[in-house]
């Protein structure tokens, strides 16, 4: 057996593990306890199945296992390509002991765990992260959903998974700008309530670049921790739970103005919490301390050439408003993040309107 | 003000009331305190909208009420009509706050509660049931959902209402044969678990189908009473709910060999609650007992003409299955139901048989 950490998601019925290490594909951790009937639909897509996919059948010994592939990139995250989901269960006879594999990152995640939400009204469901940013983030907590043309995630569920797998031997065959882009998650939990783990990024950047092994599965370790301790606060997002998305108003406008994929989630995010920072008013050193771990990451620290009004229009379809009123995630001061309506109105213009 | 009665289903922090009365409409009961922000959109058919969709605008003062029609009929239970509310939700700018409004039959709140569990991963949501089988089952519970191509409430979501408000006015403009249709699921909430209402039935079916008010307003009661009973026991259907479900595995398989919309769904329920009864072994006379019942509602007692291996078909992809070994729901005597795979094979096959 592999050497493995456990951290738990306290979420009293719906509590579930997030099982951290190397090897745990090819057998190297049992997945039969999790699977709450005899099938297992695997979800992944068309890059991540040839490399994973036939791997996984020792960790599901005994198990009937069928399969779908969906096709790659956040312009897939649709009902459609969720429907194929929908349509291969029906086909399958799939029923509600029925176990659906999230086999992929965050895209793959978020449409087989709305499929998984949807299917008869809900049926189990396993995340298997291959991505940085779905290990430190998507696959954790419970969210799942799909895009619709105007406005990101606006369609989905709260469906937590019965267990995420996390083996940090998928991210070898990671490209470079994906582990960057994974890189701003993490950076965003120390950024938001940990500025302990945010001195810590900034002492091991390089050896995350590098991707160290050790260096890696302590940063993941350490943001599944955040987050878990976050969510199981605030599952549904009443409150608290809003300050994990410190950076993604602005990054949501950044990524829905240039098109789903052209910028990466996370690239988005690292620019929009610059803005964040510069909109919460901290210090400039705070503000410069958190631009420079981001460049010497590899991630963008200014928005790309937006309009105001089209940053308007694009936040204005952003969840967190609330009675038309935008509100906002900001810093108390780094490693202190806080979610609310009251932001200097002034500077927010200033910040939105720098680049016109 | 107008007199009306209020159930609660008691769910804990998702508890809500069942308001029952007449003159609801029209301003006849406040809903503003269900109304979470100050957007609702009501959600109507191009049948009910007319009659109901502006008479609403008294009981939400002071919010701003959006609407949209959709088309009427079980056939356009889809994703794709769930999507058209979805559209106009985002067309709207609707954000967490808003309110979903469903004014009309089974069909529209199924749709619309899906909607409102999907949109943003869950906004508020107020059932107005203006048919008799969406006032006595459908509105109640929490279930939502569209069907598919193969098989009926195979996707949806468990997402429960803020107030269920059933103006029996409603029930004047309702189609007879639709009332009957209705009144299958009030003598199925005897017969699963309240004889005594059985026995209430019998004595004023006549009533009933003369629409005399008070013997609606009782017949609706007590059927939301026994519903929000058994809801509040098991909200998610882990057991005891499935009790709900009698006649129904039958019923879903007349409903979906002969085309959605083809038998009424209360008239596949009256015809499958006999078989389920045959199925069960109960004493011939409490089978005749529940066949007579429905003959004088107007309703079949015998299912159309359905191969074995098409009724095998269709059951097999009923929710119901676990592990792929059918599971009924049955009666020990009038008035007693249990949930179980330990039915009768050979029995089973004399009734799907006899037919043929």
């Amino acid at each position: 057996m592999s050497v493995h950490k456990t951290i738990t998601v306290n979420l009293g019925q719906r509590s579930y593990p997030i099982v951290i290490g190397r090897e745990l594909l090819d057998g190297g951790f049992d997945l039969t306890s999790f699977v709450k009937g005899r099938d297992c639909l695997i979800v992944s897509n068309e890059t991540v199945a040839p490399l994973y996919c036939k791997r996984l059948a020792p960790n599901l010994a005994g198990k009937t296992i069928t399969s779908i592939e969906l096709p790659d990139g956040e312009e897939h995250k649709t009902v459609a390509t969720m429907q194929t989901i929908l349509d291969r269960l029906v086909a399958t006879g799939a029923n509600r002991d029925t176990t659906v594999i999230a086999l992929g990152g965050g895209v793959v995640g978020d449409i087989a765990g709305f499929a998984a939400a949807c299917y008869m009204r809900g049926v189990a469901f396993i995340q298997i992260p291959t991505t940085l940013l779905a290990q430190v983030d998507s696959s954790v907590g419970g969210k799942t959903g799909v895009n619709h043309a105007r406005g990101k995630n606006l369609i989905g569920a709260f469906h937590q998974p019965r267990a995420v797998v996390i083996d940090t031997d998928t991210l070898a065959t990671l490209p470079d700008r994906e582990l960057r882009a994974g890189l701003a998650e993490v950076i965003k939990h120390g950024a938001i309530c940990e500025l302990g783990f945010f001195e810590w990024i900034e002492q091991n950047i390089d050896a995350l670049l590098a991707k160290d092994p050790a260096a890696l599965a302590h940063a993941i370790q350490r943001s599944c921790e955040v987050k878990a301790g976050v969510v199981a606060e605030d599952e549904r997002e009443a409150g608290r739970r809003a300050i994990l998305n410190f950076g993604h108003t602005f990054g949501h406008a950044i990524e829905h103005s240039q098109g789903y994929g052209v910028w990466l989630h996370g690239e988005a995010v690292a620019a929009g919490m610059v803005m964040a920072a510069e909109l919460s008013g901290i210090a400039a050193s705070d503000v410069q301390r958190l631009c420079k771990l981001l460049q010497r990451t590899g991630l963008p620290t200014e928005p790309p050439t937006i309009a105001a009004e089209d940053w308007m229009r694009a936040m204005g379809l952003d969840k967190k408003v609330r009675q038309k009123q935008l509100r906002f995630v900001l810093l108390r001061s780094l490693g202190d993040a806080y979610f609310t309506a009251a932001y200097d109105e002034k500077r927010l213009g200033q910040i939105i309107g720098r680049k016109i």
